[in-house]
């Protein structure tokens, strides 16, 4: 069985600049290892109609879902939505059912539903909103595409609303070693190891700690029994 | 005067599946931006070597340089220095310069230096080294494709290394004013500040604190007079 496979494309010259560094990227990464989703690649740009709809029209073709973040919201550089729009050829408009969401919100909290918030009723055709428990403006699913927030807090809440309407996979699992030696020492070994299993990843990370040089190995794959004895043959190798 | 441009291409299966999370295109953002390189674009793919020759081919065709993080270590699951090889259709080896260094190093530390530190030596053919300070094993430069090791504080000493040889442009300034306003409410007429100034890029950032909606609006530019008229305005407009 193979898993479902997903992208992300993080959206904002704010990223680019180094003034905010993203913090989605790594969320969704590990909410989608969960449900046995595959990211398989990651994506930035900025705040620029044409990079959007390139970097969307290549990320939907490829994978399986794509994810945004960034760009929906009241002011003149939200441009997401457009985009998007324009990546899938539809029209886009004030839909009656953000408008209808947005007014509601922005009556019970007393302030002008203006012109700038209505902006962040523009939703492309046919595509469906997504929920946003934080601050009511909706993302919105077009295709396989899941256009939401970039503050982090709405994101995360964006993903709990799409992440059960997808289907998962087998749980992407993982077990690692720590092992108190430099990556030099036990390559060899280790890549033999590799080799045994194809069907696992398996990845090293060095660390530097106390001036000491250590190792943490990581085996990845979808089989807990082969983890199991790849997990044995690794501690019986360098523990 | 247009600013020189750049892209990043992180490189590693730990990102993708949530292990790890990558700081080294946050850290790179603000080194280039404070040398008036504009970082226009950043990817991460995973350890395979058909979406890191993709990838590296696409970026370094696109942009004045390209900044490679990962997969430059001993391991079996190190593959960037033979893809990114492969992406100029050169040859690799086992480089004498690589090799000369990484045997002192090991003969310093009392360690051999077997076929797996050796790997380390892997150079393709008319790459220049970039100087590792910390664990001596070499990053390259190979046309405007600069490839560094995934380590954070390896990768700073060489993104220290690598930037006094590149040429700057005019540094990319930024000014910001917090405003304890929604977003919504101060849209407009930011939106009318920025067509104004079509030569400054300016974004806003919403925040939440205690409650209340702030916005931080941030306006960026190389021209140090424009900035200052502009902010003269938001201030006159927000303040």
């Amino acid at each position: 069985m193979t898993n479902p496979t997903a992208a992300m494309l993080v959206i904002g010259d704010e990223i680019l600049s180094g003034r905010t560094r993203d913090s989605n990227t790594h969320y969704l990464a590990g909410e989608l290892t969960q449900r046995g989703i595959r990211l398989m690649e990651a994506r930035v740009v900025a705040d620029d109609h044409a990079a959007i709809v390139e970097a969307v029209n290549a990320l939907r073709g490829r994978w399986d879902h794509l994810f945004t973040s960034g760009g929906i919201g009241p002011t003149h550089d939200d441009i997401t939505a457009d985009a998007v729009a324009a990546a899938f050829g539809l029209g886009i408009s004030h839909r009656a059912d953000a408008m209808a969401l947005l007014q509601a919100h922005y009556d019970r909290a007393g302030l002008e539903f203006n012109t700038a918030r209505q902006r962040m009723a523009r939703i492309p055709d046919t595509a469906t909103l997504i929920d946003n428990p934080v601050s009511t403006a909706p993302g919105f699913t077009l295709g396989n595409v899941h256009v939401m927030a970039g503050v982090p807090n709405i994101f995360q809440a964006m993903v709990a609303s799409v992440l059960p309407t997808l289907t998962g996979g087998e749980p992407l699992l993982s077990q690692s070693l720590r092992v108190n030696r430099g990556e030099g020492e036990i390559a060899g070994p280790f890549a033999a190891l590799a080799a045994d299993f194809p069907d696992l990843s398996m990845g090293s990370y060095p660390f530097i700690q106390n001036g000491a040089h250590g190792t943490n190995l990581v085996i990845r794959g979808t089989d807990p029994a082969q983890l199991d004895a790849a997990m044995t043959r690794l501690c019986a190798l360098f523990s």
